[in-house]
C-alpha cells in the first residue's frame, strides 16, 4: 500500500511538472512569436528597472499577465546554444547543441512555421541579426550544424515562406561549398522572391500584400544597434509592421521575430546596449500589441527568450545593496562600436610606424562611459589606480579589453557578469491573447512549440 | 480619439499587471508559507541539477504546476533585505530596508500570522537561524530595527503565537536594552510557554496537540547547515512535523518556516552548501506535501524566497558552456565550518608563538574540496599556478580567504558568484493545494500576503 502511494506521489510529481504541454490550444488566426537571444530574466529585469528610472514606465513584454518560467537545457548540454534552444521552440523537440531542425538521432523534425504554412498561413521570418543565424534558421532550416550557412540559405529559399526580413544572408555567395548553386539572393529571385539587400526606405515602403514573397534585408550582415543606429535607419519594430502590412490575408499568419543581438551584447558583457537593444525588441512587441487591439480575438503573441547569456547578476560585490541602472545611460555608442574604433585608430597609426598607448585612448573612454580618469576620486565615475591598472593591461596585451571596459563601466551601475559564454538560469515566456492562458507555470522550451503548433493549425 | 486609445492601453497594462493580486482566494484551513532566504531561480536550479545528476529525481517546489515570477524591491531599494521583504510577504506593504512590521511611514502593520489567528487558526514560527532573524520577525514583530533583537524577543511573546521553532533566541538576555525586562526565555516561561534550549531529541518526541505554546529551540542560535549535521541533529523538516502534530486542531493553522541559513551560504558564496540546504528546504516541504495528501481540500502550501543573495550564476567565463554541478558534491563540509577550523589551527599554534603557513592548510583543503595542489595538471580539480597565488595572497592577508576558496571551487563546477550581498533577481514563487492557481504570471511579493491573508480568514 506504501509503495503504491509512493508510486501515485512520483506520478503526480511527473504530471503536474509537465502539465502544461498537455494544455488545449485553440486555433488562433494570428500568431506572433518573439525570441529575445539571450533574454533571460535578469536582462529583462535591468531593462525594466532602466525604463522605471528614465520616466518611460516599463516594458510591455513584462506587463503580460501570463508568464512562466522556461527551462532551457539541450540533449547535450545543461547549457544550450541557439541552435538547440532554436529547434527546441521551433520544433518542440530537444536536440544537441550546434543542431539546427534536426533531432537528437539526425532526424529531420517539423517547425511550427511549416505547420502554419501547411494549414493555409502566410510565414514571416524576421531577425536583427543575419536572417541565417541559428534562431530564425530552427524554423525553416535542417542541418547538423549551424555554420553551414549557405546551405541553410539554401533551406531557406526552399521553405518557400512568404516573408524574410531584418539581417541578410550570411556566406550568400559561399563558392567552396559542395552544395553550391549560385549566390543565395540570385536563387532566391530565380523562385520568386522579390529581393533586397540594404533596402532603402522608400522601396521598403512601397512593400504591400501585393508584392509577393519577399527578402527586405537592411544590410548585408545584421541590422545596427538600437544605441548606435541614425534616425533612419529600420528597427526592428519596423520589420514588423511591414510583415503584418504584406503577409495580410485572410487565413492568417504565423510571425517569428528574433532580436538576435541582446545575446552578442550579453557576450560582450555589455549592459547599456543590451538595454537599449531589450526596449527595441520590446517596441517590435508593442506593433504586435496595437495588431492585436484590432484582432483581440484572433491575435496570441508569445515572448519568450532562447537562454541566459554572459551570467547577468543584478548586484555587484563593489556595490553592494546599492545599484545605479541609471549610469548606464551614460554610455554613448555599443561596446562592439568603440572597440572597432580603437582597432582603426591602431591601423592608422601602425600606417606611420607609431604606436596607440592607453593615455592617447583614455579621452575616447571619457567621452563614450563618462568614465573619469583624473580629477575628484569621490566621483561615482572615477576610476580607481588599480582598475586603471588593470585597464592599462588588457588595452597592453589586447585581452578582452573591450570586456574589461564593458565590467568597470558595469559594475559602477551595479551590475555584473560571469561568463562571456550562455548559462543554464531559465528564461521566462509571457503571453497575452487567445490561448495565452496556457503559457503559464513551468514549462520546457519544447512545449512553446508543442503549444503554437496546436494555435497555427 | 488616439489619446483615449492610449489611456485604455495604459490602463489595460496597469491592470494586467496587477491582476493577480486581485484573484479570489477562498478560506482554507490549513495554511503553510515556505520561505527559502536568498533562494531566487539560480539556487533552485542548481539544487535541482545536482539532484538530477545524483539520481535524485528533482526538487518538489520545482515540480509544482503554479508559478509566479515574483518581484522583491523594497519601498527604499531596488535590492531589498530581508526584514523588508519578510515584512512585504508577511504583511502585504512595502517597507524601506532594515524595517520589521512597519510600512514605509513607520506604522504598524498586519501579517498574515495575526490575520490567522484572529481567524482561530493557531500559528507556527519555524526557522532554521534564529527566531528574532528579521525573517521570521516579521510575522509577528514591529520595530524601525531588524537589529534590535531583545524588542524583537518581547514581540515574539507577546504575539501569542502558538509554536516557535528551530533556532533559538539572538541577544536573549540583552541586559544593556533600554526596554529589558529580564531573559526572553524566562518571561515567555512567566507568559505560559513550555520552552526548551537546545532541546533533546527525547523530549522533542514528546510534544504533541496538548501541549501548550511552544518555543522548541533545537540551538541556542542557528541549527547546523546540512552538509555539517550530525544524524541526530533535528532539522527543518523534524520542526514541521511537530508543528503540524502540535498545531492539529479543529480551526486550523498557519505555519511559516524559513530556510534561513540558504542565504548565510550565498553571502559567504558557497555553492554546495547552499544545495544541501535548499535540498533540506525541500525536505520540510515535503512533510507538507505529505499532510496535503491527507487534507487535499483543506491545505494551500505556498514556497517562495524573499530574494537572490550572492548574483550567483549557472555559467562561468572560464568553462564556457560546459558545466560540472556533480563536482560540487565533492565538498565535505561548509566553508563557515572550514575557515572555524582553519582560525582554531591559528590561534593554537599562536600560543606557541608559531605561524600557520598556506602550505600547512592545502592538505586540509585537498582533504575537504578535494582540489589538488600538485600532480596531474590535467586532473579537473587541479588548481593552477596563478590560482594558488591567489588563494595563496587572500589566506596570508585574511583578506576573504573563505570566498577566494568558495570562487575557485565552485567555478570548477561551472557556477558563479558576484557579489556578497543581495541582488535584485525575482525569486519565483511556486504554489499547490486549495487556492495555489492565483500563484502564476508576475506577481508582487506583497501579493503573497494579499492573498494568504484571504486564505487564512
Amino acid at each position: 500500500m506504501k509503495n503504491i502511494k509512493k508510486l501515485l506521489l512520483a506520478l503526480l510529481i511527473v504530471a503536474t511538472a509537465t502539465f502544461t504541454a498537455f494544455a488545449e490550444m485553440k486555433p488562433v488566426k494570428y500568431v506572433f512569436l518573439f525570441i529575445g537571444d539571450g533574454m533571460s530574466i535578469p536582462q529583462r529585469m535591468m531593462a525594466e528597472r532602466y525604463m522605471q528610472l528614465s520616466g518611460q514606465g516599463g516594458l510591455a513584454i513584462n506587463a503580460m499577465k501570463n508568464q512562466a518560467i522556461t527551462y532551457t537545457n539541450s540533449a547535450s548540454s545543461f547549457i544550450t546554444d541557439s541552435a538547440a534552444s532554436g529547434t527546441a521552440i521551433a520544433c518542440g523537440e530537444k536536440t544537441r547543441n550546434g543542431t539546427i531542425g534536426l533531432n537528437a538521432k539526425g532526424e529531420k523534425i517539423e517547425s511550427i512555421a511549416y505547420v502554419a504554412q501547411k494549414a493555409g498561413k502566410k510565414v514571416g521570418i524576421i531577425t536583427s541579426v543575419t536572417i541565417n543565424h541559428a534562431t530564425p534558421a530552427s524554423f525553416y532550416g535542417h542541418n547538423q550544424s549551424r555554420s553551414n550557412y549557405y546551405n541553410l540559405g539554401l533551406d531557406m529559399i526552399e521553405s518557400g515562406f512568404d516573408y524574410f526580413a531584418g539581417g541578410g544572408v550570411n556566406k550568400n555567395d559561399d563558392k567552396k561549398n559542395k552544395e553550391y548553386k549560385g549566390d543565395i539572393y540570385d536563387l532566391a529571385k530565380k523562385a520568386g522572391y522579390k529581393v533586397f539587400v540594404e533596402i532603402d526606405n522608400d522601396d521598403f515602403k512601397k512593400l504591400n500584400s501585393k508584392s509577393g514573397k519577399i527578402m527586405a534585408f537592411g544590410s548585408k550582415e545584421d541590422i545596427p544597434y538600437a544605441i548606435d543606429a541614425d534616425d533612419d535607419d529600420l528597427i526592428l519594430a519596423d520589420y514588423v509592421r511591414k510583415g503584418i502590412e504584406v503577409l495580410d490575408n485572410p487565413n492568417g499568419f504565423f510571425i517569428m521575430t528574433e532580436g538576435g543581438k541582446i545575446d552578442w551584447m550579453c557576450h560582450a558583457n555589455d549592459a547599456a546596449t543590451v538595454i537599449k537593444e531589450v526596449i527595441d525588441f520590446d517596441k517590435a512587441v508593442k506593433v504586435a500589441l496595437e495588431f492585436a487591439k484590432k484582432h483581440p480575438d484572433e491575435t496570441l503573441i508569445v515572448i519568450t527568450g532562447d537562454h541566459e547569456t554572459g551570467g547577468l547578476t543584478l548586484g555587484f560585490a563593489g556595490t553592494g545593496y546599492t545599484s545605479y541602472i541609471d549610469r548606464l545611460s551614460l554610455q554613448k555608442c555599443s561596446i562592439n562600436v568603440f572597440v572597432k574604433k580603437i582597432s582603426k585608430m591602431r591601423k592608422e597609426l601602425r600606417k606611420d610606424g607609431k604606436r596607440l598607448y592607453f593615455k592617447d585612448v583614455k579621452p575616447l573612454i571619457e567621452e563614450k562611459f563618462s568614465l573619469k580618469f583624473s580629477g575628484d576620486e569621490k566621483h561615482p565615475m572615477y576610476v580607481s589606480e588599480e582598475d586603471q591598472e588593470k585597464l592599462k593591461k588588457a588595452f597592453i596585451e589586447k585581452k578582452s579589453f573591450g570586456r574589461a571596459l564593458t565590467h568597470l563601466f558595469d559594475n559602477k551601475a551595479g551590475v555584473a557578469w560571469t561568463s562571456g559564454a550562455h548559462t543554464a538560469l531559465p528564461v521566462n515566456t509571457t503571453a497575452t491573447g487567445k490561448g495565452a492562458e496556457n503559457f503559464n507555470g513551468a514549462i520546457d522550451n519544447t512545449d512553446i512549440a508543442k503549444l503554437l503548433k496546436q494555435a497555427v493549425k
